[in-house]
């Protein structure tokens, strides 16, 4: 049914799909657009694509699917160029950590009869730092890959076809599915996902400040020390567009963080933190 | 020169070194003791230890080395009876967490040239749930294994030798050991280990109350959720006492953190979000 995909955005995500769908057995064309020359050429020689594309529109024209895989503003971008140029045999799916300003963007601009039909995605994997260079095609194994698809919204028969196909190919690629409601799904990573990544990078900033000057020391902390700022490698440029498109989600979870250290912190000699301890405790063992 | 050994307290930590003196190839004599039974038949089905004993302080008064393997202010409760009962032909290490009230007590109780040595240890290794039977003899393979020794104690030339020997198997054991000021260790100690596990036992006991209802949903946040919540799994009893004795460093780091979560949360739309993630990029990448 899909024989024709384009991934516009061969960074990790891009190229890790592409690489995926091949081990997966998909037999298709796979077309690659990249902002940088450099990443496009990455994926091509690792075989995440089987040809370069100069225009992102064109090759999304050719193509049954179309894989948004770029930062959260630039797939804004273009599903604003992609909606009134693509008919209703399409299907435009992307990889963005935020999902309400994506679905309200396709609500105006896709799933309609006459449109293509826009299957919100969020596969919850990575790596801490981007790149085609490290796509991965297991990274999807094991994973959760989450959709935010709406009930309500239109589509063609074809376009309905291509939606069930692109689920089962996540399937093969080895994810597990989750459907839910794109509000919910933003609130719900703001916990689980970005407020983990803010935690780690407020922590490696304080601790570059009291203990940068001592690198010898940083071993001192081990495992622990390790696994706690790893995310602290993070690049700005993958966490910006989601800081402004989960604001308030994101610094709810942050105040109440702040609340439980402050709680902490003034329990360290009541029975508070024996509550503490065990409510934790209680999230690792269920 | 170091030819019985007694190991008080063969939990994680005390088995693990039992094991590991052993596969460092030490022939002599290991004795352990155990204030629950299990945990001490669990140690010598091990062979971490092979004898039990049943007085500590007469396994203490048997062996050249012994080694304080429990929590602090059990570690502290032996300081006050070993003081006085061991001569200069003795040594006692432990391996507790916070140093700054046990070299107090080993001023004031050992390390006079009548007495027993006292070294102040700390292997900076362990595992987010102890017991006996989680022994492991590479445990402190590549790890730092800590000393706040105090150059103005005396010793006899026995203890003195003692000592020597003591670290010369830490190196067996494949610990890289560094020497710190014990006021500077616990400082250190609260930023690089005591704020990230009182920070992960914060976030986990959030998450527990926000999306602990939705198990299925904790696949979601992936190995960064994961990771940043492996420690939550960490018992109140190993941390009661470290809050008990760093209490103001331990403060004083959460403040910090409080702080900086607060500035992120206030800036998820400036140029100082874009400051703290290469902030936190420095952390890792030096």
């Amino acid at each position: 049914m899909i024989e024709r995909i384009a991934i516009l955005g061969t960074g990790l995500l891009g190229t890790s799909v592409g690489l995926a769908l091949r081990a997966a057995g998909f037999g298709g064309a796979i077309t690659g657009w990249n902002r940088g020359a450099e990443g496009a050429q990455t994926a091509l020689a690792a075989k995440a694509i089987d040809s370069i594309a100069a225009d992102p529109l064109q090759a999304a024209r050719e193509s049954d699917v179309t894989l948004l895989a770029v930062p959260i503003y630039a797939t804004l971008d273009l599903m604003e160029q992609l909606g009134p140029i693509l008919g209703c045999d399409h299907l435009v799916t992307d990889v963005g950590s935020t999902k309400r300003k994506i679905c309200e963007a396709a609500a105006r601009l896709f799933n309609r009869r006459d449109r293509a039909a826009f299957l919100p995605g969020h596969p919850m994997a990575g790596k801490e730092r981007g790149g085609a260079a490290l796509g991965d095609a297991d990274l999807f194994r094991g994973a959760v890959w989450l959709f935010t698809d709406v009930p309500t919204w239109e589509r063609s028969p074809t376009s309905s076809a291509l939606v069930q196909g692109w689920r089962d190919w996540v399937g093969a690629m080895g994810s597990k599915t989750i459907d839910l409601d794109p509000v919910r799904h933003d609130e719900l990573v703001a916990w689980v996902s970005h407020l983990p990544q803010f935690v780690a990078t407020a922590l490696s900033a304080l601790l570059q400040e009291e203990v940068g000057d001592a690198p010898e020391l940083k071993d001192v902390g081990g495992r622990g020390l390790r696994e706690m700022t790893r995310l602290g490698a993070s690049p700005f440029s993958m966490w910006r567009d989601i800081a402004y498109t989960n604001t308030e989600a994101v610094q709810a979870a942050l105040l109440a963080l702040e609340h439980r250290l402050a709680h902490l912190r003034e329990n360290l000699h009541t029975p508070a933190l024996r509550d503490e301890f065990e409510q934790a405790n209680r999230f690792r063992r269920e």
